[in-house]
């Protein structure tokens, strides 16, 4: 059976005060449909994603919610993967389609992150950890920290190799209007700004982000461009970190993409572009190696020789990534879908990718105790 | 294709201090794969339910957390409908078997909530209910407090009606060695308990519990007594009660019922015998009108005239259900999956229902924005 996403949308994603978390969900799911070319009485299913609804907003049922949106009865299946949740919610999606169940369901995600205090969040966001971490006293950076400190000794890194993520994805925010920091920023000024755990720096993490997003799937192709889904893979290994065998590398990330590569019948090289999830800068590195993308230590010199900037040989974060367009965390994995679907049928305006034929989605809860991996491909 | 339940077990409920969530999350996985005879390797992915993990004891991400359980990747899918959690999960983990990429899934379904103070898990049930609710002052209990006036009222019904429900099962409870009030209450006790919301009395609410339970769900007959999943239904309508037309009808369950009815092809008379919502006594009132067990305003003289007791035409809530076996909120769902196998495959010991060949399970989520029904039935 095809899966063809027909369509998508994300809210402008930032600090947004005047927003509820309802209408960001609202706004999503209006702006997807519209995208689509869908009407509301075709959607059978509803797939959310949300992390933190009760934990900042004290909002759980958020399905119940979403069924308000509609004028008749229709599930809505909430997700939580930590920062992986809309990544599960597509895939899920993916799997009530199949079941045979459902021709067209929706998915959105949301987070409304701004609303709480600083320490609420801090707190909220080490929920997606292991209780033994967060009695170790380890904030969610500091986790990253370890890893990026200890890729930098494994292979020979240097200050920079941490910036340059930040860099490029900043360059390609700047072409994109939805993003919360929409602005170019040198490399001077990431390794100027201020350490936040040793060795990652400021404008090196991404930031707490409100926003929503929402595609349309459908086992009918539609009449637009189609985009297929070519895979789509969920794995999960262990929540904490001090579980691995490794820190330079997450196993579920090497896990998914193998799978995910045998279920579309390619490899990576035929990959167009990727949205990676660069929760922090050490983060992409990580991912693209953990892909197959580049062996094991030279993620670095891709960033270095530029291959990976828009209009390069594969860009990575066409969208400006979780660093600069915004990491509201529910919606992170659907948004990323709604970047390759742009991308992938010439709808990316600025930043569009050229001949952009495949794209990869890669979404990690916590520290990759859950990833998700989806594959587009522009139909033929 | 055919589901059939495998196996399931359900931890002790009630007040389990030296558990932690894991602990029982553990015990219910490894009670169920003993149960049904299926070994861990054989597990290929897990549908997990839980709706405060991240309010009450900061731990979101715990699908990784149950990654951990296994000795390779596997998917774990956490879904959150407040007290629907548990059905939502079954409902996907059917999902997931009928889309073709799993043979055998487990579900798993707990809650630890006698950790937080009195004050955070009340404020943490109301994140089931509407923002709007919230607002008004509402508590949980005063939103069926409504509920049970407008009962009373329309069918003039007389406080007794209200009690009836809490001393079937409590008798029922009193032959479950797993319930967390194993012993019969007098309707004059019920009665004289205090008042938490008019005309809601302590002995008509459920209780706060730790508590885990857990399923094997496969496409695969096994070789024991089969119990075939006849039907798996999910709906939703909206959060709030004031949006709803009546106080006195779960809308989504009416509508759920009808579709599980047509899915399984038999009607409400097949059913020998169910577990319905008890949230609050005047919960399991509404369901079975809903579920079109009795013509509205009936279900109270069904109560009177024993009917529905143990031994009677058609026992409701075997278990004890949510009053006297317990709720801890994301086990509900999957331990009414649990009892309506124990009972199809002729296992629940004192407490079994004599010829039962069809069960049905009605789990709801806050005030009904989400219903999930299941039917069961004993292989042929």
């Amino acid at each position: 059976m095809k899966i063809f996403v027909r369509g998508g949308y994300q809210t402008r994603f930032g600090e947004l005060w005047s927003k509820s978390l309802a209408d960001l969900l609202f706004e999503a799911v209006d702006g997807a449909l519209e995208n689509a070319g869908v009407s509301e009485s075709a959607i059978e299913a509803v797939f959310l994603a949300n992390k933190m609804g009760g934990l900042l907003t004290n909002q759980n049922h958020l399905g119940a919610l979403v069924s308000e949106y509609f004028a008749r009865p229709v599930p809505v299946v909430r997700v939580e993967a930590a920062c992986a949740s809309g990544g599960v919610a597509v895939a899920q999606a993916c799997q009530g389609l199949r079941a045979g169940g459902y021709r067209t369901v929706l998915v959105v995600g949301a987070e409304k992150m701004t609303d709480g205090s600083v320490e609420g969040t801090s707190w909220g966001l080490m929920s997606a950890a292991g209780e033994d971490e967060r009695a170790a006293g380890l904030s969610f950076v500091g986790l990253y920290a370890l890893m990026a400190a200890r890729y930098l000794a494994e292979y020979e890194g240097r200050a920079e190799d941490l910036a340059l993520p930040a860099v490029k994805n900043h360059q390609h925010a700047s072409l994109n209007e939805k993003a919360q920091f929409p602005f170019p920023v040198t490399a001077e000024k990431v390794l100027e700004s201020g350490l936040v755990a040793d060795p990652l720096r400021l404008l090196e993490c991404s930031p707490i982000t409100d926003g929503a997003s929402a595609v349309v799937l459908s086992t009918r192709r539609g009449s637009g461009r189609a985009v297929e889904m070519a895979a789509s893979v969920q794995t999960g290994t262990c929540l904490s970190l001090a579980r691995r065998e490794t820190l330079t590398s997450l196993p579920a990330t090497v896990e998914a993409s193998k799978v995910a590569y045998a279920e579309a019948g390619l490899g990576p090289s035929d990959l167009s572009f990727v949205e990676v999830h660069d929760c922090f800068t050490i983060s992409e590195l990580l991912a693209v190696e953990d892909l197959g993308l580049y062996p094991r230590g030279m993620a670095k010199v891709a960033m270095r020789n530029g291959e990976v900037r828009l209009g390069g040989i594969r860009p990575i974060n066409p969208s400006g990534g979780l660093k600069a367009c915004g990491h509201p965390v529910g919606a992170t994995g659907v948004r990323q879908i709604v970047e390759l679907y742009l991308q992938l049928a010439g709808q990316a305006g600025q930043r569009q990718v050229e001949a952009a034929r495949v794209g990869l989605a890669h979404n990690v809860g916590g520290t990759g105790g859950t990833v998700v991996i989806h594959i587009l491909k522009a139909g033929v």
